[in-house]
């Protein structure tokens, strides 16, 4: 398994693979303060909503470990540090989420431990529910994969699109957990894999994960999609989500939409896989949904390579929104929903 | 109008933009001889068909302009050159057309010349028939043009994708030719760009040519169109074509029909701009089309920068083929071309 953060006993470090530097070389980074897991998660070598979280958590475990105060300083320290760390992404719900959720644990450890005792107790409880977020994730997405596999039959070509994979999780990806859990029953099928402009999360991480899983994939850019299904040579999709309203609009990486239109028009079955967690109720349709603008200097530059004039007007969105009438089901950890979404995704 | 190509009689030279080095920077190359319209050529410092044949027709004017020997070798000279310039891009059916068309003129007007005054003869033969290749090629993109503006009204925002404009035609181009001609007559329209990967022509060259000409566009990414297209911001798409069937298959760069099958999902006409030149019918259905695969490169590396690693298996189509039923109408220099395709392509 691709082992995007992982705690490393012998070391005592947080390791996780620099994303930044793929595909020009794997690099795994070894964090010894919180001071690196800031630093990693403001600058992209560890991305995606739950590695987030994940590292998170791994961080306020290494800030007690450095923790030299007396017993009745940790409390600042805990708070300044859970702020600090939080600061790096703030709007990133799973971060926040992780940090809060390990605090928790960590001041009952402190305050039920008998003095003298209290900061290795609390240290103990920090790493204990860091590992836990980890493994719940790694179980969460293994869960979203069992329920996708039957879907994948011998002989199938699938497309999927940007990085829901052990990238952006905790090892297993969601919608990559799909190929990951139907490879490992011995299924045999091919993928093709859309590089995902502008940031090319497909050509860089998931082509990079089916190498190393040994998955035959094939990489395209985003608009050799649509003559691939009609030339018949798509039986599925299956792609990531950021967010799902409670009437099945989903919100996922900008060419979801082109992606889940081209598949209607080919009968080609188009599948979304995702945590239960990513369903937000609070909202019904997919105009409720902001779309995030980012830079142009994404579809401008490459790296220094200059691919369009430097004051072109440009239009990045981050996101689109499908609409359930495109979706075929959402797979999600807690099974397989079925069309019509709006009645059976409060069931969930 | 952007000079793609023109002869420049003060220093008797034939300049062309380095298309090579868009969008860096704007470089104006002088070619005094042929073999430096040969290595353009073949380095596409100047590429798309008509470009490449007007190309073809000055390099023939630059060979004779060089001629040293006498007249009895000067039809060696001229077959010798001839088949050399050829070489450099032996698949293209307008550089040959253009050779063989200024080779004939330069032929009859050195034989009906004096003695000792054939070879001055040929050659501004040679020179007046590219100058008129160049001419002809503009006039009938103007009127590719003026059929095409009907279409677009105060407004609207536009989609094109790759770049059927000024740098692959003599300075006007055919979809590109149509926001020209609408331009001109004072029409108040937006255009979108999509980039067109792999190679990014949309990005480098249509982008350059709108900016130039103040046409005001917005570049996006290939998968970024179909979500302008749910949200109503497209009234219209305009793309060339590499070849058009009797039946009306069009056969375009990868990307198109993509496109093509969004629009129709989102009811937005889709227009092809071609002159009737591109009409093959000597074949009716898109599947007799051979789809030319390119190299992995391509899509793998932007510059130096890497994109994806670097042992990836890719599928690098350079073109797709769109259904007639997919498409509005064809815009040709000899009127528009409505549906039924099959039977009003034979008229024209």
């Amino acid at each position: 398994m691709i082992k995007t953060i992982v705690y490393n006993s012998v070391g005592n470090t947080v390791d996780y693979i620099d994303q930044t530097l793929l595909p020009e070389k794997e690099v795994v980074a070894s964090a010894v303060r919180i001071e690196e897991i800031a630093e990693a998660i403001l600058h992209l070598r560890v991305r995606g909503a739950p590695a987030i979280g994940i590292a998170g958590a791994y961080g306020i475990y290494l800030a007690i470990d450095k923790f030299s105060g007396t017993e009745d300083t940790f409390f600042d320290y805990l708070d300044e540090r859970s702020s600090y760390l939080n600061a790096t992404r703030p709007t990133a719900v799973n971060l926040s989420w992780a940090i809060k959720r390990t605090k928790k644990v960590v001041l009952a450890s402190f305050t039920d431990a008998e003095p003298g005792k209290r900061v290795e107790s609390a240290k103990q409880a920090a790493l204990r529910e860091a590992n836990a977020i980890l493994l719940e994730d790694i179980e969460m997405c293994r869960k979203i994969g069992a329920y996708g596999a039957q879907f994948v039959k011998d002989g199938d070509s699938w497309l999927t699109h940007c990085n829901a994979g052990a990238f952006a999780t905790g090892g297993y990806g969601t919608a990559l957990g799909v190929f990951r859990a139907a490879f490992e029953a011995g299924r045999k099928f091919h993928v093709y894999v859309d590089e995902t402009r502008p940031l090319l999360q497909g050509a860089r991480l998931t082509a990079w994960e089916m190498l190393e899983e040994k998955i035959p994939a094939t990489l395209i850019c985003d608009n050799m999609a649509a003559s691939l299904m009609a030339s018949g040579k798509i039986q599925g999709i299956v792609v990531g989500a950021d967010r799902i309203t409670k009437e099945g609009y989903v919100a996922n990486k900008i060419g979801t939409y082109s992606i889940a239109v081209l598949a209607k028009y080919h009968k080609v079955p188009f599948y979304v896989a995702a945590p239960v967690s990513t369903f937000d109720l609070t909202i019904s349709k997919g105009s409720e949904i902001v779309i995030e603008e980012r830079k142009p200097e994404e579809i401008i530059y490459a790296g220094k390579t200059l691919l369009a004039p430097k004051n072109m007007k440009v239009y990045n969105p981050a996101f689109d929104v499908t609409p359930p009438e495109l979706i075929t089901a959402i797979i999600t950890n807690a099974g397989v929903i079925n069309q019509p979404f709006s009645e059976n995704i409060k069931k969930i």
